[in-house]
This record gives structure tokens, sequence and C-alpha cells, in this order.
């Protein structure tokens, strides 16, 4: 029943104005997906972004960037390389790599350090790692171009581990539905006039899309009792949004211990439940990003349970 | 220079009293110890005990029983078949394999669920985690036949990571000596009066044994700036010892974080550092063994900084 929950993710910026990569069609993302051993299960679109749910996780694409998260064992390397191998060095502003440490890294078919040799074959760039190794830590590459990331370029991820109690329970439970989980999360609450596409996998885990003008979220669980995670990635400015997004889900879900990263994003804990920041990292890049890591938990002695084997 | 310093461990007792596993002498033990791929360096005896010093970490040889750690990519679980297959299955009265969670456990060439189907291809057992995948965890083998563990049957391990200040410095340095190190650490205190045989690696790095009587110490070095780790094991009884070992060792080395395995040794954190216990799990097995580990973090917020790959 094990499942890696926790994601690698890419993101790339176009240079070239004159590319509109969401013209490539759904054919052509299909084929990016699936070099990463994942899959297309449906999509939303509006004015700005299209949003693919896959069968490990998201893909959004707008017409000069996209954001592409996958779990599992995906090879997800293969996919980054093969969008700048269609498209072209030179068209890239902009591209990244990011990886979270894993529950079970032995079971994944690449180390980090195996697809940054990989990548930077194809495209040159930094590469770091923050947080120690054997607690929370996250796997960074990034180009360096020339490239100078907005302000306003601001993304968001909350990555919730343990998962306890009620809500843990009903997503664990052999009752539970896409609107039951949409309720428990609050999400019209938290993401109010969002369209959202969502998907319920058997016999558990479920995956929602949303997307609102330029904006997204997303929100996958892996509710595993051993190994439960779920993460929130959007690029909703919290600063500016009338909902205490992070507040509400540390609050439903519960979890022993919680990871915040947030790039072009002040750090606020306003509402967290009593916790110890276990270490934090801040970073600023060239390309304009400042990149804040922390690492939560709850500030409870938790009593453990053998696993037995 | 990344080594993983996290060791591995077996531990077998006699149940046949006629035999006194002593007398297979070294050539043998340095059989059982390639099966590891391991080799002896020295070592030094007493009237109860042969205790090796290793390529990686340590072997303890009494008449009736003996434990075998080893760290870096170490096949120890071949090791423990190897002994059982040449004294005959019905010769063992207990066994255990025990793998602390590593640094990097994709380097590593099985993993403990893939240690394990081979050891029970051999002799039958319970396995079990305590602690979560995501933070410090260990897996522990036992072999479920007829035997009850004496009460005096005790094993204390204090595994300290990150260790920080004067003296990780020193032992990350190029002028660090063994009587440097064995004053450092105050082992003339700590364990008056036991015999000791040491070795320095290059280009750092240090191992020690130490016996008297039926009591062993050892500890093992890894001071690697990225990936630290300290382990002490003894069989001292420190309910009884005239020094709080773990406290001065944690004062001396100042682990960010640290964890302690007590096989029936009373749990006591006096003197230890300001801390929070960020889990703890306590498990008393059938064959007499109660078993309590504890995962610690300094009480203070650790700044990161990102290691650049």
């Amino acid at each position: 029943m094990f499942f890696e929950g926790s994601e690698k993710k890419i993101e790339v910026i176009i240079a070239d104005s004159s590319l509109n990569i969401r013209e490539f069609g759904q054919a052509f993302w299909a084929d990016i997906v699936a070099c990463a051993n994942a899959e297309i299960l449906s999509s939303i679109s509006n004015e700005d972004c299209d949003a693919y749910l896959l069968s490990e996780s998201s893909l959004f694409v707008w017409q000069d960037r996209f954001v592409m998260l996958t779990c599992g064992t995906t090879t997800l390397a293969d996919a980054v390389m093969s969008f700048i191998e269609h498209v072209g060095e030179e068209s890239i502003a902009f591209a990244s790599y990011q990886r979270k440490n894993e529950y079970l890294s032995h079971l994944q078919s690449s180390s980090f350090q195996d697809d940054l040799k990989k990548i930077r074959k194809t495209i040159a760039g930094n590469a770091y790692r923050i947080g120690h190794l054997d607690s929370h830590h996250h796997y960074m590459f990034s180009t360096k171009r020339p490239f100078i990331a907005r302000d306003s370029d601001v993304t968001n991820e909350l990555l919730m581990y343990h998962i306890n109690g009620k809500a843990a329970d009903y997503l664990r439970g052999v009752n539970q539905s896409k609107q039951g989980i949409q309720d428990l999360l609050a999400l019209s609450e938290l993401f109010p006039d969002f369209a959202v596409d969502d998907f319920l996998f058997e016999p558990f885990g479920y995956s929602i899309n949303g997307i609102k003008g330029n904006e997204y979220f997303t929100i996958h669980i892996t509710p595993q009792e051993k190994s439960s995670y779920v993460s929130l990635e959007t690029n909703v400015n919290l600063a500016n949004h009338s909902v205490d997004i992070y507040a509400r889900l540390l609050s439903i879900l519960n979890p022993g211990s919680w990871d915040v990263i947030g790039f072009n994003s002040p750090k606020n804990t306003q509402g967290f439940p009593a916790h110890l920041c276990l270490g934090s990292c801040s970073l600023a890049t060239e390309q304009g990003y400042n990149i804040d890591f922390s690492h939560y938990q709850q500030l409870c002695h938790e009593v453990l349970i053998p696993e037995y084997l």
C-alpha cells in the first residue's frame, strides 16, 4: 500500500514572446507527460491557462510558462529535457527542477544527483540542497541564463506529513467522495470562484486543480497511515488573500510536521498550531527569486507505534 | 567526501553451552567480517572478550555471543546468515539485525526489506520499524525462538547527528591524533580502566573499541560537515555508572539532534542540553528486551545553509 506522495516539480518560462506554448496542444503535452511516465486524466481551461490533472499530480500551461508536478516514481527530469529539446535552449528564459525528500528514496529510479547529471547535459544551472539529509530537505536546480523574475512571480508550497484526526480518517475511509473532500478542505472558502477539476483514486488518494484567471492551486493527498503526505501549491498571493489558507489547512489536516516553501512570498506563521521550527533556510537567487524554506513540527511529544514488517 | 556513518548491527547469542565461539579463531571471524565487505584492522582481548576493530566499525566476541556493527555500504545481513549456516540454526538462542536510517539510503546495496527477505530464508523472526520514515528511524529484526534475556543484558546506543563547535572542528581538522581524540572525549573518565584499541582514518574518521571484563564500549566518528554522525554503543549499565556518559558526550560534541536506544536500560535525560523529544517508541519483546527509542533535537531554531551541488 506504500505510495510516494512527495513530488518532483519543473517550471519553465519562455523567452521568445512570439511563442505560445498553449498552442502546442494536448497531444504535445501528453507526450511530455509520458516522458515522466505519467498520463493526462482530464483538463480544464480558461483564457489564461490549461490545467491538466495527471495520473501522478498536475500540469499547468500558460502562454509563456508551464509548471508540472509529479509524484510516485515518475521520471520528471526526462520531461523537462524533452521540452527543452523541442523548443530549443535559446527559447528558454528560465527553467527549474525541484525534488522533495522521499519517504523511500531507494525505490526511486534515480537520485537528484543522477537527474542533475542528465539535466546539465542539456542546460547549465545552479543546484543546491536545503535542509539536512536526515530530516526534511529539498533539492533545487535552476538555470543561470539572464532572467529576472517579477516580484509578483510568487509560488507557495505547503507540504504536510503525518495527518491526524477526523479529516485524516475520512481521507483513509471507504465512504469518501470528491464533493466530501472539497467540503472537508473548505475549498470554496479558501479559493472562491476557482474552476476546479478533481479525481479520487482507488482505494484512496485525491488530486484537485483549480484555476481563476492566471492563478492556480493544486492539492494532492496521499493519506496512507504510515506515510501520509498532503501538498498544496499555489501562485495566489497569500499576503493579499482574504483567508489564511495555510492556517486553515493545518487546522483541518492536523499534520505532525510540515514544510513551507515560498518563492517571493513573505513568511507568515499566523494561525499555525503550536509548533517548533526545526530549521529554516533562505536563499536569494540571481534570477530574482527569494526562496524561504521552513520545516515545522507540532510542539508536542509524539509517542510512536512500532510498524511490524 | 560523503561517507555513510550510520550502522547496521547484528547480535547473536548461542544456545549450546558446549560451544565457545571465541575458539573459532581470528581466521573464522575474518571470513564472517569479509561477508559484510569489511576487514579486521586490529584486535584486543581479555579473559572474557575479543574486540576486533574493523575497516567499517567493530566486532566483539564472547564465549556465547557476538555483536558486530558495520557502517558504509557494508552487507552485514550476509554475515549473520553465514554465521548461522556455519553453527546450525539449532545452536542459536537469539539473533537480531538492526539498521539505522541512512543519510543516503539509495546508495546502499540493499534496503532493510531486501535484507529481511534474505534473513527470513535462513531463520524466522519478527521485524519492525520504529520512528517515522521521514525522520530518524530504526529497523529491527529478532528471532522468535524460546529465549529470555537476563535483566542484566543491557545495551545502550547514543547516535549523534550534526556535531558542532570546537570538538567537531578538531575532528574535521588535519592535526588530530588518536590520543587527542581520546582526551577530547574524556574517555579515561567516561570508561576508566578499559583497555582500548583505536584507529584514525584518512583524511579523518575515528573508531575505538574498549573492553573491561565482559563490558565493552565502541565509538565511531564520521565528522564530515554535511553528514556528521557519531555513535556510542556500550553494555555498561549506565544506571550504576559513576559518570553521566551521555550528558558528557552531548556536551562535548554538541550534536543538533541525537537518538537514544536502550535495551533493558531506563530512560534518563539528566544533563542533556535543552531539547525537544521529537518522538519516542517503547517496545517489549517476547525475548525479554524492553526497547526504548527516543529522537531528540536541540531546542533552538537552526538556520540552515544551502549546500551547493
